[in-house]
């Protein structure tokens, strides 16, 4: 018996990410590595009475199989939060119920791309979106990210030239990076693609955790008809719970559904039930608050940290929003290296190669604040700058 | 702005399911499309306690992002049952969980499928993995399936001819037709494939539903390195819940989780634990008695209510288990034409139609009788007879 898999799965991003989180489920190490939101804000006991509501109000209704757009009171929140936080009218029957971002770009990935096409991505990029997109064996035509948003040059002429079938981008507190576009890149990048047939998916996963700065436009508030919205209750609620959205134009939606059928027929209907009953009996922007303010402490002792601890050639990010800094360290130096060293120190991080999908810089990194406390922040940013000292003077 | 979606978009089954379906939502129709587990045997207490239950004890960790493979207590649960039930050791680290049956099938269609590869499938054969392996474009080599399971010379004729990379088959209480293997038939179907690099899939979503006639061998337990096993809870608990396993050989299990991880991470934390509960505080074999018995005497109604008000030249099968009857009509019969004029006299079935990948037969269909009371089986049948007789005479 020889097992004969699919060409696709040649083509996944190595798994070292997982070998590195797996390192880090040590108990004794720091880690910066995971995408964790901070649990100690889960809110258990507003889930917990809204889990027996929903399973003594109907629970036989919410345990049979539903229909595969969703729990049409859930969809119809998510538009009245769009109008109510961004103004975007969008209707309840273009959001389709998904297990969070990552299915949400799973099926994307599904609809749009054939083997070889053409797409673009942030760079660096979103690691979930390249290990989901590679399945489906795409070209990737990267565009570098600058501290205000994507090369609008590149990007004019990876379109232009390649003609991508979607770009792909985060312009809230970026994964890995933490950079969030301008306002005026926000038009600019609407505007090379509303020449085009380039879609934009815009991931909006972190948008609801700005702690500093005014609220910005969504770019697909320029590209109603272009613009594909994915939203996430991992950071917001919880990420156990495994769901989120997907905001697409009538046309792109049939296809959606038709492909979330055939994945999984519809999301868990009791979690979305629960969800939705959770979000009608409290107020979720008292909640929002209390994430801000924690990730906004978060952010700012492991900025301070830094510049007491790493040296001063390092550059780092500095987020309005969401969960990482991306730190930049002097071109010759390997954070592959580092992390070897790190691990000793008990101090964990994700180095900068997994997040491209070529060749990318060896000298970065990605450090999440917002799931350890000030002191294992201050403890371990000291490690980390003590690692870096050290390599740097090898 | 013009869409351009992926060329197994333009695959994927003509979509009447649902639109069928959709019909049969008017609760004035009594319907026999649907494939709906009987609500009133759903265990709402007991989740509702387990809920609650999970929820005070570790609420926090149950919200949190979790590891692909799934929660350890719930595979060593899976892995327990199948050496009670069949005697076959598996180990739980060979159990990957997934939402339901339908995503082990898309999991299993992504790791195995590159477009235009042979897969050989059930005739009439179940319409979820129809859709679900389509989307990865697949040619489909069907086989025959007989009164005692698979078409044993056609069946090693497709697989000598074209290799196909798996033979994906559903051997107790079949979705559509009712039908179970022979235990004869189940030890030669082993022996085609064991000479080959034909891999088994064997769907077991109706295994624990037996109401008559003894427990039969998985095929799997014959093939331990070419068999994996699709399992649910949705059958023996509750589908909202969306959630099953599968279990497979380590090699396969591997490229299965990195699927799965780029597909949406993990399955639902809290649901997971949920599950678990239950199964820890309740008596699943009890649970099963109730559904058996129940489903035994709604089959039983059917079978009556056919016998009485069908014409006699109407053959059907006699399911030992599961949730479907087939009928087959005269050969010039089209059961097409029968939907429309049953859905005027509110009572629907699924048309054989959607359960074949190329031509098939027209004067098929399937018939539900888990989701309907004793006199609503009846009074539906004998409608539908009354249907049957009137086209009969046309």
């Amino acid at each position: 018996m020889t097992y004969q898999f699919a060409a696709r799965m040649r083509k996944t991003p190595r798994s070292f990410i997982r070998e590195i989180l797996k390192v880090t489920e040590d108990d004794t190490i720091i880690s910066f590595a995971g995408g964790l939101p901070n649990p100690a804000l889960f809110p258990v006991k507003e889930i917990r009475e809204a889990a027996a509501d929903v399973l003594s109000d109907n629970g036989t209704g919410a345990l049979q199989y539903s229909t595969t757009e969703g729990y049409l009171p859930l969809r119809q929140w998510i538009a009245e939060r769009y109008r109510r936080r961004t103004g975007l009218m969008v209707s309840p029957d273009t959001i389709l119920i998904t297990n969070g971002s990552q299915q949400s770009l799973d099926l994307i990935g599904k609809i749009c791309i054939d083997r070889d096409d053409p797409v673009t991505i942030e760079k660096p990029g979103y690691l979930g979106a390249i290990q989901a997109f590679s399945l489906y064996e795409p070209v990737f035509h990267s565009v570098e990210l600058n501290f205000d948003g994507p090369d609008i040059d590149y990007l004019r002429h990876v379109v232009d030239t390649h003609s991508p079938k979607f770009f792909y981008g985060i312009p809230n507190f970026q994964n890995p990076s933490g950079i969030s576009y301008s306002k005026e890149k926000r038009r600019k990048v609407a505007d090379i693609l509303s020449d085009s047939d380039t879609l934009f998916i815009e991931d909006d996963a972190y948008g609801e955790l700005r702690f500093r700065g005014d609220e910005l436009p969504l770019v697909t508030e320029y590209l109603p008809t272009q613009g594909i919205i994915t939203g996430s209750f991992s950071k917001i609620i919880a990420p156990g719970l495994r769901m989120g959205w997907i905001v697409a134009p009538p046309e792109f939606y049939t296809q959606l559904v038709t492909a979330k059928q055939a994945s999984d027929l519809h999301s868990n209907y009791l979690t979305q039930q629960i969800i939705h009953k959770y979000l009608t009996d409290n107020d979720l922007d008292s909640h929002l608050l209390r994430i801000r303010d924690s990730y906004r402490r978060q952010r700012d002792t492991m900025v301070q940290a830094i510049e007491e601890y790493f040296p001063p050639e390092i550059t780092i990010t500095r987020p309005d929003g969401g969960m990482f800094i991306w730190a930049t360290l002097p071109d010759t130096f390997s954070t592959m290296d580092l992390f070897d060293i790190a691990i000793k120190d008990h101090v964990a991080f994700v180095p900068g190669d997994p997040f491209y999908t070529g060749c990318g810089p060896t000298n970065c990194m990605r450090l999440n604040y917002s799931n350890a406390d000030d002191d294992l922040i201050i403890e371990g940013i000291r490690r980390l700058g003590n690692a870096i000292n050290r390599l740097l003077k090898e």
